[in-house]
C-alpha cells in the first residue's frame, strides 16, 4: 500500500486532505507541529482525526518555535486581530508565521524518506486564504524543485518526492463541499486562532471557514462564542 | 550594525563560519538546534564558542527530531560506524540526518526575518565531506531560490535574505587554516559523532578533521581516544 505523509494541524484543510489521500488509497502518516502555538488546541483535534482514520502512527513534532516568535501565532505579545478576510498584495496579517510551512514541510520531507513515502499532502490554498506567502503555488514549486537536492531519496536513491496540493485551487466552499462528500470528521476540527474551547468566530482563520460552510450551505458542526458571518 | 543568523553545531566548520562572519563586521545570531542528537555534547560547544563572541542571543531549538530517525545520529539502533573518508557517489553514510540541513535552514530563515538578518551562514562544505546530498551547492543554490517565496521579507517586504557559504570550495586544510588566522576558538569545538567527552578519533566526522590538522600542519587542541590519522 502506498504511503502518504500528511500535514495535519487538526482544521478543516488539512482534514480535509486527510480525506482525499485516505480516498486515493494511501496508507495515512499524519504529522502534526507542537510548535508552542496560541492554538495548540487544534492538536487534540489533528489527534481525534488521526484516531478517526486509525492511522497506524501519528508523528507529533515539538519544537519551541515561540522562541523565534514575529507572529500573533507564537509571540502571547501580539493580538490575534479580528479577521479582514480581504488582503492587498502586501498586507499579509500578523498571524503569519515566519517560515512556518517551509520547517514543517522540510520535518515532513524527512519524514517521508525516512518510511519510504513518495508522497506528502499539504492542504496549501491560495483562493479563500490569509494572504500567506508560503501557500501559494509558486513557493509549492519551488519547494518541488528543492527536495531532490535535500536528501539521499532524491540524489542518490533515484525516488522523487512530490509534494500534493489538492486544496490549491479550491474555494473555501468547494473544500466545505469536498470534506462533506468524503465523510472528513470536521465535527473534531479546529480553526480557530484564539485557541479557546470554543471558536471565537471574528478571527481571519474563523471567518474564513464560517464563509465556506455559510456559501457551501453545510451547517458547521462545531461551536462558536460568535457567529460573524 | 549587519545582523547574521549563523548555523552554529559547535563543530569546526560553524565555528569558521562565526569567526568569518565576525570578521566581515557582522552582528552575530547563533543558531543551534537540540534534536535529540546522539552527540548532543556539541551544544556544549556551541554555547562556549558563542559565550567567546559575546553575542547577544545565542537561540537554541529544541526539537524531537530522533522521532523520525533514519540516522545513526538520531536512532540509537544505528551504530556510528568507524569512518572511511572517501565515498562513492552514491554511498551515503548512516550518519546523514535525513532533510536536517534543509529543515535547519527553515528555520535560520524564520529567524532571520524575524529579526531583520539578511545573511544566514551555514558551514557546508563539498570537498573534505561526508558526501550528504544537503552539503553540496546544487542545494544551496535551490534553497536560495526558495527563499524569497516562503517568507513575507521576500514576498512582500522586498527583502533578500543570502545564504553565505564562505566555507563552500574550501579542503578541511584550508578550513583549520583559516580558522587558525582568524583566532576561531577550536578549543572548544565538538565534531566527533560518537558524542563522548573525548573525540573517538576514528568516525567519519573525526577522520575528516583529523586529516585537516594534520595537513594544515596545526595542532587539534581537543582530545581525543584515538589518533587515527
Amino acid at each position: 500500500m502506498k504511503k502518504a505523509v500528511i500535514l495535519l494541524s487538526g482544521g478543516l484543510d488539512s482534514t480535509t486532505c486527510m480525506a482525499v489521500a485516505k480516498e486515493q488509497g494511501y496508507e495515512l502518516y499524519p504529522i502534526s507541529f507542537n510548535y508552542h502555538q496560541r492554538h495548540s488546541i487544534e492538536l487534540e483535534g489533528a489527534k481525534k482525526v488521526a484516531d478517526f482514520y486509525k492511522v497506524k502512527k501519528h508523528l507529533i513534532i515539538e519544537t519551541n518555535m515561540e522562541q523565534i516568535g514575529g507572529s500573533a501565532l507564537t509571540d502571547s505579545h501580539i493580538q490575534v486581530p479580528d479577521g479582514e478576510i480581504v488582503h492587498e498584495d502586501n498586507d499579509i496579517p500578523v498571524t503569519y508565521v515566519p517560515a512556518r510551512n517551509l520547517t514543517f514541510l522540510s520535518y515532513a520531507l524527512g519524514y517521508a524518506e525516512v518510511i519510504g513515502a513518495d508522497h506528502i499532502f499539504i492542504g496549501v490554498n491560495a483562493v479563500d486564504y490569509s494572504g500567506y506567502p508560503d501557500c501559494r503555488p509558486e513557493f509549492i514549486q519551488k519547494f518541488q524543485a528543492l527536495a531532490d537536492y535535500a536528501t539521499k531519496a532524491g540524489a542518490a536513491d533515484g525516488r522523487h518526492i512530490r509534494i500534493e496540493t489538492p486544496l490549491q485551487d479550491l474555494t473555501k466552499k468547494e473544500i466545505v463541499q469536498l470534506a462533506s462528500r468524503l465523510g472528513a470528521p470536521l465535527q473534531f476540527t479546529h480553526s480557530c486562532y484564539k485557541g479557546g474551547t470554543k471558536a471565537c468566530g471574528v478571527c481571519d482563520s474563523c471567518k474564513l471557514r464560517l464563509k465556506g460552510f455559510a456559501e457551501a450551505g453545510v451547517k458547521d458542526p462545531v461551536e462558536y462564542e460568535t457567529m460573524s458571518n
